[in-house]
């Protein structure tokens, strides 16, 4: 019999990856979330129940996904004092979705490990509409047994599953990853910027770049959403300030010098400080087009 | 028949063209480098003059290639006194392939119409080994007439043939391939400087990287050439310092802030300033990894 599946945490992205389990024929038990209508409108649609508490959640599944927004969110359900997903936690297994430092999740493992239970990371490097349709790309990190445990589950939600190491690895890695995507994001919207302020036309612009050294995957996802102003968010740009802060700490820890990184990380930055942190990350040529914003 | 093709500037890239040429059947009736014993040497092989004097490469040849090394070199050999492609240049054209600033295009160009002969800018995105292949990357720019005639030529170098506009519009778009491609090597660099700093398995982190939104055709030519410190020189860090330079200075004059763009120029100066310069554009991941450089 299939293991009963809770969330916490139904943005989009979480609510997505609910429904895509229900899709599977996972039964969804139990769905929780600070901002209690998301959870209501989600738990009436899946046929769960919506858990006012954590630690409901925890009682009425056996596999746990959580989906929040940052380390004190994640590091809160998972308190060691009050309503926890902890509470009576033993022999369940919490899967991580949220990008969070390294650090929280070692944390957030010894405390699953304390209480009798196991924790693993469950790193998205991917979109909402990726996880609706269960094609998310998920890079793993933990105790092995743990992965293997819930891989069937995991394996629905995913076309590239990754095991990469013990506790904190996946969330590194996913650091790494959004850390070159948002500098290559912020260098387009520059190469974009220059041209446009040059007066070349962008649909040759771009087709040069995708033809050239200067191709990458954010050309193609954001490159003419730079120029049509089509910020409609996928990843936002307070996302992309966060992960990259993320990876500049790392890089600060490990005492290397990270100019790009540094310069995209503050652009980023500057996007929230704008008020523009809802955009998505295409939003940063705001800052690098002549007349719009900066 | 034919028309007799004449080059100036046979380092690996010039010479690898007029191979390329006398190929597909063309004559290379005259060969010039300031350096005589590189030109002595094609000349040998190509059964070419070695001229001496640039007014005696004119004077052999119909279209006449130059591929010299910066903005100096190029307004030198188009001198309006003493010795110079321009003596005797009536109907004569000019391509000439150098990364140098628009300005350069343009006034050469403008000096080419004085003389009565035409001069069209090739800007190439591409590599030594493309130049023998004849498949350049090859983006075009001045008079379209003088374009359509040369056109067969270029057609028998280039697999991407492009017309772009008015003199000194090509240098600008490769400008701008150019300074975002630095910009996503130099953030890889600090990727997979950060990922070696941390323990993480390269390999690994490269896959990573290409399936997600990290990639990049930086990611394909030299992630692991930056992994493994080969760093054998295909567009050299001192290039990429000189054309991050010359869109740096594009920024400026638009009154653009291009911060990226900047930080990049600045990691390939300093590439440079540690006599750094001659290595490939990949080696800017030799000040990214600790107990490398810097």
């Amino acid at each position: 019999m299939k293991e009963k599946i809770g969330f916490v945490g139904v943005g989009r992205m979480g609510a997505n990856m609910a429904r895509r389990l229900g899709d599977c024929g996972y039964r969804i038990t139990a769905v929780y979330d600070a901002h209690r209508p998301a959870a209501a409108a989600l738990a009436r649609e899946l046929d769960a129940r919506h858990a006012r508490t954590l630690a409901a959640v925890t009682a009425a599944a056996d596999v746990i996904f959580t989906v929040v927004t940052d380390d004190s969110a994640q590091l809160s359900v998972f308190a060691v004092h009050g309503d926890s997903l902890l509470v009576r936690a033993r022999g369940k297994v919490f899967v991580n979705c949220a990008t969070v430092t390294p650090k929280t999740h070692v944390e957030v493992g010894r405390r699953a490990k304390r209480w009798g239970a196991m924790a693993l990371e469950g790193c998205m490097a991917s979109s909402i509409s990726q996880a609706r349709q269960g094609t998310l790309y998920l890079m793993c990190a933990g105790e092995r047994r743990c992965f293997e445990r819930v891989r069937p589950i995991l394996e629905r939600l995913s076309t590239a599953l990754r095991f990469v190491g013990r506790a904190g690895r996946a969330a590194q890695v996913k650091a790494l990853v959004n850390m070159v995507m948002n500098a290559n994001t912020a260098a387009l919207a520059e190469g974009l910027g220059l041209g446009a302020a040059l007066g070349h036309d962008l649909d040759m612009l771009r087709e040069v770049f995708a033809q050239t050294g200067a191709q990458s995957q954010v050309l193609k996802t954001d490159g003419e959403d730079m120029q049509n102003r089509a910020h409609e968010c996928y990843f936002s740009a307070a996302h992309a300030a966060k992960d990259s802060t993320i990876a500049w700490v790392l890089g600060c820890e490990a005492g290397l010098q990270l100019p790009i990184a540094a310069a995209a990380r503050l652009q980023f930055e500057r996007l929230v400080s704008l008020g523009l942190g809802g955009l998505d990350k295409s939003g940063v040529a705001e800052l690098t087009f002549k007349g719009r914003h900066g």
